[in-house]
């Protein structure tokens, strides 16, 4: 398979000499040139892909960005427009949804002062999008590598739920053991809540010292190369009760369910369907996120398992399934795993246990 | 002092029960209400602030965000136009900079469909600029928190700086003790950079192992309730050559000599230029980058210390220091110290020592 750039420089720009397209978001910079910059732009052409860095980042470019010509910029728009009309450019499209609203403008007056047009529609979004809403084989392997992380600091962490530790100290550890194990960062900023907290689905972790009989939610991920991991198990502290067995027992079956239904040609609305009429008929109202969404080189990315999201499933697309129930000021339970679609299923990409571990 | 969205309210708006902002970008909302979300928009009207949210984020902001009603949405759109038109709101003010072209695009319909006009100018960003541009007391004391963070950490990390250990070991180090510290987080990824590594100013902490004879700089900063810090320092392991002391003595002089030309009056342009005719003259083309950068809510913000940037100096802006020397291929030297302007000078808010220590 051709390198990123090419595959969409092929895309949008054809062999057309005067078209090209220029990208400015940081996820996207990453992604198609291996090398992150916060104020990087990547100008593409038929000919030959730019990379615009300054100072600061040119030299280690050179050595470490894919399948592009570093051009060090004293001044960004003067940049843009020598190479535009070096090039004879005549319509250059732009990230629509990501790109800055007053950087999107100053890029079209620029564009027209070198006789260029700016293309602010989705060609360009929609291209990246189908380029990184199916992932190849060897960014399958990276999730996985992300993921084989946050499967072993699950392991790790158990022995440290007791009785009075807090959220914040569980967080950190997971946090020190995901980069001790060799991530690259947290995958997003680990969710650690008990007891009440818990219906918090996107809680913080705070001083709130576990006690027994607390059901204890962990959403955790690591990034590695650019890709991340998203897994979610609950785990209860001394015991259950009845309900928050029940609880946890609708949730599993929910997933389970959801799982099972996943296959090419099926669409995501109807997954997350699997899961919501398990959870609705017992506990109205108490699932109030979509079931599921895209993950790769975003932690949220396209598709989505969620009312509202008719994509239909492909081969190699990596999504979460993650139904939950949230009790105000009671608990909250939620499991989270992450799969990859294939032609007749999907294959989970976690391995962690997910019966309910009473620690 | 009123509260932030008070401030801005009444700049923006003043009284007028016609016009309304609306705020999106994470950093705004986070400075504005004290509690962040990566999906929530402000609508700012005379009468009323309100803070839309979706299920996930609408409890913990009902117990934390601060002077706004919570209006947890299932349609962002929907909510926006069902408020603008119980207010009968003609005039929408939106952040120009920062909101994405497509969401722009989007709010611009929707506010045309309640017969309401967004204003897609520089109003709202040049109003939370010059709000955010001016730290209060409390700001200022929460920044000298971060950097406290900071100046533990520098110290704990000395003994760490060893033959053999890799510049990522260190990294590791700094974050975990920062964090242990009762840090929120890094303010940006820690820059450790040893011996010829050091020429990249924003390199990356790679398995490159420290030597005798090595430069090792190290730029950190610690998050602690949404404000930043920011120091770099330049350490040598064994000894150092006469240039690796000449170069770090120039960028030392450098650095003291812009401290002291820092005052309320002077041009951000005019500082900077003190720091870099010293470097320029023995080291012509080696300062690649900007004196320093605002800091506070962002780690990068306004003002500058740069050629382009001839904003004068205010008491109460916090803004970096930071000259460097860089020669590629062999080494580098960066001194970086965080001060608030005052109105006869500045306060240094690093206490870090900055002779060059030889580990």
């Amino acid at each position: 398979m051709s390198n990123p750039i090419e595959r969409l420089t092929q895309k949008v720009i054809g062999g057309d000499a005067k078209k090209a397209a220029l990208v400015v978001s940081e996820t996207n910079l990453y992604y198609l040139t291996a090398f992150p910059s916060t104020d990087g732009a990547l100008l593409l052409t038929a000919e030959k892909a730019y990379y615009l860095l300054d100072f600061r980042y040119a030299e280690a470019a050179r050595a470490k960005a894919q399948g592009v010509e570093v051009a060090e910029f004293t001044s960004l728009n003067e940049t843009i427009q020598s190479l535009l009309t070096k090039h004879g450019i005549s319509c250059v499209y732009m990230e629509y949804s990501t790109i800055p609203y007053g950087q999107a403008k100053r890029f079209e007056k620029l564009c027209a002062e070198c006789g260029a047009e700016a293309v602010l529609d989705m060609t360009l979004d929609d291209a990246i999008r189908s380029q990184r809403i199916v992932k190849s084989e060897e960014e399958i392997q990276k999730i996985c590598d992300a993921q084989a992380i946050t499967d072993a600091t699950f392991e790790h962490i158990l022995p440290y739920i007791r009785e009075g530790v807090t959220e914040r100290e569980i967080a950190l550890e997971i946090e020190f053991f995901m980069r001790k194990q060799g991530a690259d960062g947290n995958a997003f900023d680990p969710i650690v809540v008990t007891g009440a907290n818990g219906s918090q689905c996107h809680g913080i972790p705070g001083n709130t010292k576990l006690q027994k009989g607390d059901l204890i939610t962990m959403d955790t991920g690591a990034l590695l190369h650019g890709y991340h991991s998203d897994m979610t198990r609950t785990v209860a502290l001394g015991y259950v009760s009845d309900e928050q067995k029940a609880i946890y027992d609708t949730v599993l079956k929910a997933q389970l369910a959801a799982i099972d239904a996943v296959r090419a040609g099926v669409r995501c609305c109807d997954v997350d369907k699997v899961a919501r009429d398990i959870i609705e008929t017992p506990y109205p109202g108490t699932f109030g996120h979509g079931l599921g969404h895209g993950v790769g080189f975003e932690i949220h990315e396209w598709p989505r398992f969620s009312k509202l999201d008719t994509t239909v499933c492909e081969p190699g697309m990596v999504i979460t399934v993650e139904p939950g129930i949230y009790l105000p000021g009671k608990c909250g339970v939620r499991i989270e795993d992450m799969i990859v679609v294939t032609e007749d299923g999907c294959r989970n990409l976690t391995h962690s246990p997910k019966e309910l571990i009473i620690l």
